[in-house]
């Protein structure tokens, strides 16, 4: 049981849409992502998920609605909502989702990560 | 579906030890709790417990260790880990854990809430 600064694990990988699992509980996983440019729009069937802005600028495409989130801003996208996460420049975002999440969800994309790596 | 300003949460209450829902999602939720002094000794039988400090300085003592969490840095408790937390100043924290579980664990204390508001 220790405790997980952020930044230091941040700055520690430089992959962009390839998640990293910084903790697990209740079946649920903490996700660390640097992203930037644009991802396929996907959902999930089963698994609400939420993202949370630690550093830069983070835009989401829902079908009705474009949001915008800042540092330590959060949302939470409910199972079944499409969504297309984007970024003009790199943003790093942690995500609480089941540990059985995919990160394309239902979407065949090169984007897929099935196997994530802890850090 | 909106997105959550976290500073914005926080500084709309004032209470100690009395933690905010901020989210649900997946039988867990989001919450936010201000705190300041000394909590009560606890564990949760069943739930893990996520603690991420926004803003300030948080300890946890443990029965065989005392971590200082500063902000962004977080620590997952596992169920039935006896955990005290203090703050020697007041401290902003967003804990993740079931919607289930109550502040004060297994400990019966003036501490308990058994309502949460959302925010």
């Amino acid at each position: 049981m220790e405790k997980v600064n952020l930044s230091e694990k941040f700055m520690s990988f430089n992959d962009l849409w390839d998640p990293r699992i910084a903790g697990e509980l209740n079946g649920q996983q903490v996700k660390l992502a640097k992203l930037k440019g644009e991802f396929v729009w996907h959902s999930h069937e089963k698994e609400d998920e939420l993202f949370l802005v630690i550093n830069g600028k983070l835009k989401i495409e829902f079908r009705n609605k474009i949001v915008e989130l800042n540092e330590l801003e959060f949302i939470i996208v409910p199972k079944g909502t499409e969504h297309k996460p984007s970024a003009e420049k790199e943003v790093w975002v942690l995500l609480f989702e089941p540990s059985s999440t995919l990160n394309t969800g239902n979407t065949q994309s090169d984007f897929k990560k099935e196997k994530l790596k802890w850090i």
